[in-house]
Order: structure tokens, then C-alpha cells, then sequence
């Protein structure tokens, strides 16, 4: 395979011609094909369709201390639910704070918290001059939305193999002005990418100039292997513990859903701290909420321990359910791979990651070529992530980072859109380099 | 009848003992009962519990438009339940926003919001100075306390018989720092007030002079009526309609909940408001979460469909709902009635009312009695309100307001706490009396 670079310029305008053709083919059969965001797909969703019917109709659903779920309440959750949610997590129940469908909210009202009201005694964050929030990148474009509403300034990190670049995240928290850093560490969004047990370790240690500045872990991948079971599966270390033994216990807040789990809008989710953060917290939302909706904690908590064989079972019980949504996932992330590589191979115009977990793969395109080729997709019908979409701003220094989420799909779509990137990305990287040899 | 303050020295000690002897009587029974909170029984809850099982585990729970609730997304709430809650609310769907299990949240959000960004082209409101909230007192501690936290100063307003002292509100919204002002405009908590047409109209009419100020219309008992269907119901005029009338479109936002329809902590929630209004809110609640919890949603609107016969009647359903409850809790307002009337008409030292719907009685005791009255029922086992709690910072002026809440206790129950607060209160009364002639 002779790389774009070497071909000559006759070769690659030949090749131009080529692609264009298939990619005027593609667009002629109208087809729309979506790949932009991590949305389960149906199927995956009727994994959990017997939540629906797992509270029985005859029977008042009390939660394990005898509390009636449908009375209010309760603002850290139900017993079984903050055990649930600390199994997915790794930390004590009585560290985890139960919350409605979005793990995001949870997120964002922290924030607001921070800005409204300061937290660990601090002065309103709105009342402090360039606040900024650390974004490793590429990474979660709903995670820069929230810093950038709130007027932070976001920095990038640049994400190396093993996680964020830590020398530069160690360099920037000793500006008191910065407050905060966005992480996805197991199964990275878009990489894939788990931190590296040092890299944990140097999170758990950081002494950040500033007393409010808190590490925003989201493990939003925490159970979603590929490949569970096997040896293809990563594993975090658990920051909780790393930071216990760094006597650095309260620098960090954790956060979890069920929307990949269960319903993707009708989950569960969770917030973990110490007990002095969590206290905190729990003042303020006693004053928004009079709790959570315990009915659908209590519903997931029964779902699982049916799935798991019965009562206490249900860890067990997600571990099964995790096996079957990874049974669906996988095949569509290989059928992506295999695409990628029969038609990218050798030819040095882009390189992608393989993760083993998580929703997302992330494809380096030729510098400058991102932004045409999620534009040529559009216009022949398959809706990629928006170019950019994975830094700060929107704004990807290189133009080449295109996130590929795989899960919506079928694998018929799946393929056929995999099929109009690679064009795409090909016919945007010839065009650039025929460019640069005029 | 002889009142108490036309007894003598002489008759008054002995009335005294006598209440003495009967509330120690009380006392050594040991009883626990509970009358502080508007929270449904457990008996009205089971009317609900259906809506467990309406939505079937062998079918993908789709909305009307086709979108598959489960997944994410929807913003605004799917159609159903924003015709749901518009029905409710009196407003049409376009108008209306579904959220998550509390409107308390929706509120709570609002008043962030426009502390941390402005709204309506102002600036962010934690930026302005000597910012205040009206609070028509007695009121919902909760209201007060949302306003509270955010740092505005709560001015109560006076409560008239036919709702807030519009005089004194056209006064104070001459202020450009007066920003909101808290309604509970049916069956007000916890008087159990409706405001009168006259009263609706000149707040559809209102002219602040702070762009930023808004209604928060909290119609939380929009349709709880105790004796539904009969003349003994109220009937608010729409504070849409009279906005639109007034040319004021912007200047309302309502809320409401099926807390105390379905389930207290497991309902659904609405704010309503102008499209403007809305667009606003939905730029940031789009930052905030990828969307409300639809399939508590759908389950809602599919269970009151299945109570009124079929697909598109779940307002008849919910008619047949509310009379349900009502059958419920009727009786338990009656009983309070009763006890009170029994034991305290005549005596000059209480009024209370006799409200036709929402979920408290409103009980003025002598002024000076009231924290007096409610610490001796805690002490004898009766758990009320707090005393002073229906008023901004807990601060009742005259030390009378005492709120009932009857829909928890059975009805034994019920008698029982009634009985011991009258002997509270008359001995609080007598003390109080024999203390002003010493």
C-alpha cells in the first residue's frame, strides 16, 4: 500500500476521480444514517424492558429501612440504590448521593453551587476574577459546555495514552483561579482511553492553590466493558481510595448514571464525595428538592436483583446485564474497526483508537481534514459529531479529531456509514494534499 | 359560651388545671403522631399504584409523536404530558415544559437562573443589589426559603380574604430591586385561599419596574378539590389569559406537579410560561441535562388515560382520580373541623379556616401562643409545622399563624392530635391570659 504522501500527483487525481464517484453513489441512494452521538440503540434498550413491570401493582414499594419510595424524602436516596450506585463507582453507600435521571444535572448543579453559594468555605466563585476549568481534550463536549455557561475560561489538556498530561495539569493548579478539571477516566469519551494507575495517583495528590478546586470524575464508563470478563478489560484505579491515602480526601466529586444501563433518559444517577462535600451539597438541594424520585431508585435496585437471582443480587445482576449490552456493542465496534482498517490501512491519513469499553472511537484525521469530511458525511446523509465538538469551544487546534459513536445504529447502517467516512475522509485528505502541491 | 377573656381569675386557674390533668393524660399514652407536613397517606398513594404497572414490559414505550421514551432527549417533555400538565395548568402544551418529580426544582432553577445569568436581557441578578422577593405570608416555607438562600430579602405581604394585599404589591414593584414574588393562587398553603378574579386580574396587570420581576404562580392545588364537582369549589381565573388580555405575555410563570396526584416523590413536574419565557429557560436547561425522565412521563399520561377509559382521556381520568382522593381526604378536614369547633368556638381564642380544597387548615391561635402551642404538642407527642415556618425566616409577627396538615394521619390518628391541639392551645391561651393580669 503506497501512502497518499508518496503517490504523485496524477496517482492521487486519479484517486480523487475514484472517490468521487463513490461518493456520488453513496449520496445517490438518499440514505440517512446518524453516528453523532452515544445514544443506546433499541435493542439495547430492550435489555431493560422488564424494569417496567419489576414493581408489582398490589404492593406498597418500600425501600429496605421500610420507607414508602412514593412518599417524598429521603434526599440522599434510597439505601439500596446508594449501594448500587457505590458498587459502580467503588465507594462506601454512605459516600453516594441518589439522583434523578442525569448524572449531567448532578454536574451542572455542582457548578452552580460553586458559583452561587462557593463551597469549602470559599467566596462565590461567580465573585472571582478568571476563573478557570481544566479540559483534558479531545473530551466530552457537554462536560466544556457547562465550565463555558458559567463564564470559566477552558483550558485544553492535551490526553496522552495513559491520561490527561499531568506535568501541565500539575503546572495549572497552582494558578488559584483555575477550579476545576473535567475527567472521563475509564473508557474515555471519545478515546477510550482508562488513566493509567500513576496518573490516578498524581489526581489523588494534587494541591491545588486553590481550596475549591475539585476534580470532576465521571465515570460514566465505569461497568461498560467490550470484552467483560476477558483479559481486553481495563481497570481504574479508584480515586476515592488514592486519595484517602493521599490525605487529600475531600478534592474530589464522582459521578455515575444508569442511562447506559438502564434507560438512557430514565436512569438513575449519582454523586460520591467525602461526607464534608456531600454535607455541603445536601444543605443546598434541601432547599431545591424535597428528594429524589425514589420509585424508579427503587424499581432499578429490583430490576437488577431479578436479573441477578434475587435479593441483594443486584451487582450481580448488572454484571449480567453489562454481558448482554456488550454482546450487542462490540460487534459494532469491530464492524467499524474492520471498515477503517480495510480502507484507511497504510495510507497516512488517519489513525484511531481501539478502545475496549465505553461508547466512542476516535478517528485522527490528516491535520485540517476534519471539518470537510464530517461536512462531506452531511451532505451525503450520515450525521457525524460535529467537527470540533470535542474541544473547548468547539474549537480542535489541528481540525482532525472525529469522534465516531457506534452504538445507534444498526450494523447494516453502521457499516454503510462507516463505508462514507472513509470516502469522505479520503476524498477531504487527497484534496488537501493536492492542494498543498499546487 | 363564656370566652377567656371574660372569665375570672378564679375560673381561669381552674380551667387550667383541668386542661393540665387532661394533657397530662395525653402525655402518658406516648403516642407519636404527625401533622407538619402536607404529604399524602399512605392509603391516597395506593390510588396511584396502578401506574406501576400501566406501561407493559413487551413493548417499547413510544410517545405519540413516535420518539421512543426511553432514550435521550425531548427537552420540553414529550406531548402528552405537556397536554397533560397544560390541562392542568389551564394553558396550552406549547406553553408548558415537563420536568423531572419536582416543581419545587423547576422553581428553585428559575431563581438560579436568574441570579447566575439575567434573564429577560438583565443582568445577572446575584449582581444586583438589595434584591427582594415578595412572600405573601402566611405562605409555603419553602417558597420563602428557595428566596431565602439566594439572598434576597423576603417582604411578606399581608394575606387578605381574597388573596395577597394588591395594594401593597403595585407599591413595592415600583422598586426595580423587588424581582418575584411567590404565589400559591388556589387554595393557598396554608389558608387555603383562592385568589379572587379581581386580585388575578390587577397581577396580570402588574407594571414593575424591574424588567426581571416574575410572577411565580405556584398553582400546586390547581385541582384538588376537597368537594369536587359541587358548589363547594373555587374557581381561579387564568392567569394566562388575564396576562394576555393585559398585554403582559412575559410576566408569569406557572408551576405545578402531580406530587399530590401519583406519587408525592415520584410524580412529574411542569413550569409554564410565555414562548419567550420558555426559549430563554430552554437555552440553559439544554446545558444543564439532555432531557427530563420521559418514561415516568408517558407512564403518567398512559395510567390517568387507563382510570378515564382509553387513549387521549387522561384529564377525564384524572377527574375520576381527584375524586377519589377527595373521598379520602374530606373526611379528615371534617374531622379537624369538628374538634375545633367543639372545643374551641366561643372561647375568643382561635379562628381557623375552612378551606374547600389544597392540603392544610390555616389556624390562628392567640397572639403570642402559637411556637407556645406547638412546643407543648411535641412535648405530649404531636408533631405540627413549626411555629412561625409560614412566615419569611420563620419570623411570624404575632406569633398566631398554626398550620394543620390533616392528609397524613388516619383518621383516628387524626382525632387524636386535633384533641390534643386544642388542649395546646387553650392552655397556651389561659397561661398567657393569667400572665397579662398578674
Amino acid at each position: 500500500m503506497v501512502s497518499y504522501q508518496e503517490m504523485s500527483y496524477t496517482d492521487l487525481k486519479a484517486k480523487l476521480a475514484e472517490l468521487q464517484a463513490e461518493y456520488a453513489a453513496f449520496q445517490s441512494r438518499g440514505q440517512k444514517l446518524n453516528m453523532a452521538r452515544g445514544k443506546p440503540s433499541p435493542n439495547q434498550l430492550d435489555e431493560a424492558l422488564s424494569m417496567l413491570s419489576v414493581l408489582p401493582d398490589d404492593q406498597r414499594p418500600l425501600d429496605s429501612s421500610g420507607e414508602d419510595t412514593r412518599n417524598y424524602g429521603t434526599i440522599r436516596g434510597i439505601p439500596e440504590a446508594r449501594t448500587l450506585m457505590g458498587g459502580i463507582l467503588g465507594v462506601p453507600a454512605e459516600n453516594v448521593m441518589v439522583g434523578n435521571n442525569a448524572s449531567l444535572n448532578l454536574m451542572y448543579d455542582q457548578v452552580a453551587r460553586a458559583m452561587l453559594f462557593g463551597i469549602a468555605g470559599c467566596k462565590p466563585q461567580s465573585e472571582q476574577r478568571n476563573r478557570r476549568f481544566l479540559c483534558p481534550a479531545p473530551g466530552y463536549d457537554r462536560h466544556f459546555a457547562i465550565s463555558a455557561a458559567f463564564g470559566y475560561q477552558n483550558i485544553p489538556i492535551p490526553m496522552l495514552e495513559d491520561g490527561p498530561d499531568m506535568d501541565q495539569v500539575e503546572q495549572y493548579i497552582s494558578d488559584p483561579a483555575v477550579k476545576g478539571i473535567w475527567c472521563v477516566p475509564k473508557y474515555s469519551n471519545p478515546q477510550g482511553i482508562t488513566y493509567s494507575e500513576q496518573v490516578v495517583r498524581r489526581f489523588a495528590a494534587l494541591q491545588p492553590a486553590a481550596p475549591d478546586f475539585r476534580i470532576y470524575w465521571d465515570n460514566a464508563y465505569a461497568v461498560h466493558d467490550l470484552y467483560p470478563g476477558s483479559a481486553e478489560t481495563d481497570h481504574l484505579l479508584n480515586l476515592k481510595t488514592a486519595s484517602d491515602e493521599a490525605q487529600n480526601p475531600d478534592i474530589w466529586l464522582m459521578f455515575a448514571s444508569t442511562s447506559k444501563i438502564s434507560f438512557a433518559g430514565g436512569g438513575i444517577s449519582a454523586i460520591a464525595s467525602s461526607e464534608a462535600n456531600l454535607a455541603e451539597i445536601e444543605a443546598h438541594i434541601s432547599i431545591q428538592t424535597i428528594g429524589p424520585d425514589k420509585v424508579n431508585q427503587l424499581r432499578h435496585v429490583r430490576w437488577l436483583e431479578s436479573l441477578g437471582g434475587g435479593a441483594g443480587l443486584a451487582l450481580p445482576g448488572l454484571k449480567r446485564h453489562m454481558q448482554n449490552l456488550a454482546a450487542l456493542l462490540a460487534p459494532k465496534f469491530q464492524a467499524v474497526d474492520k471498515i477503517l482498517a480495510q480502507d484507511l490501512d497504510g495510507l497516512g491519513v488517519a489513525s484511531w483508537t481501539k478502545p475496549r469499553g465505553g461508547y466512542f472511537i476516535s478517528l485522527e484525521a490528516l491535520p485540517g481534514t476534519a471539518k470537510r469530511t464530517i461536512a462531506l458525511a452531511k451532505d451525503a446523509g450520515v450525521v457525524l459529531t460535529e467537527a470540533g465538538a470535542t474541544w473547548p469551544s468547539g474549537n480542535d487546534p489541528l481540525d482532525s479529531n472525529i469522534r465516531i459513536a457506534p452504538s445507534y445504529p444498526s450494523l447494516e447502517e453502521l457499516e454503510q456509514a462507516s463505508q462514507l467516512l472513509t470516502i469522505c475522509l479520503r476524498l477531504a485528505a487527497i484534496e488537501q494534499l493536492l492542494q498543498e502541491r499546487v
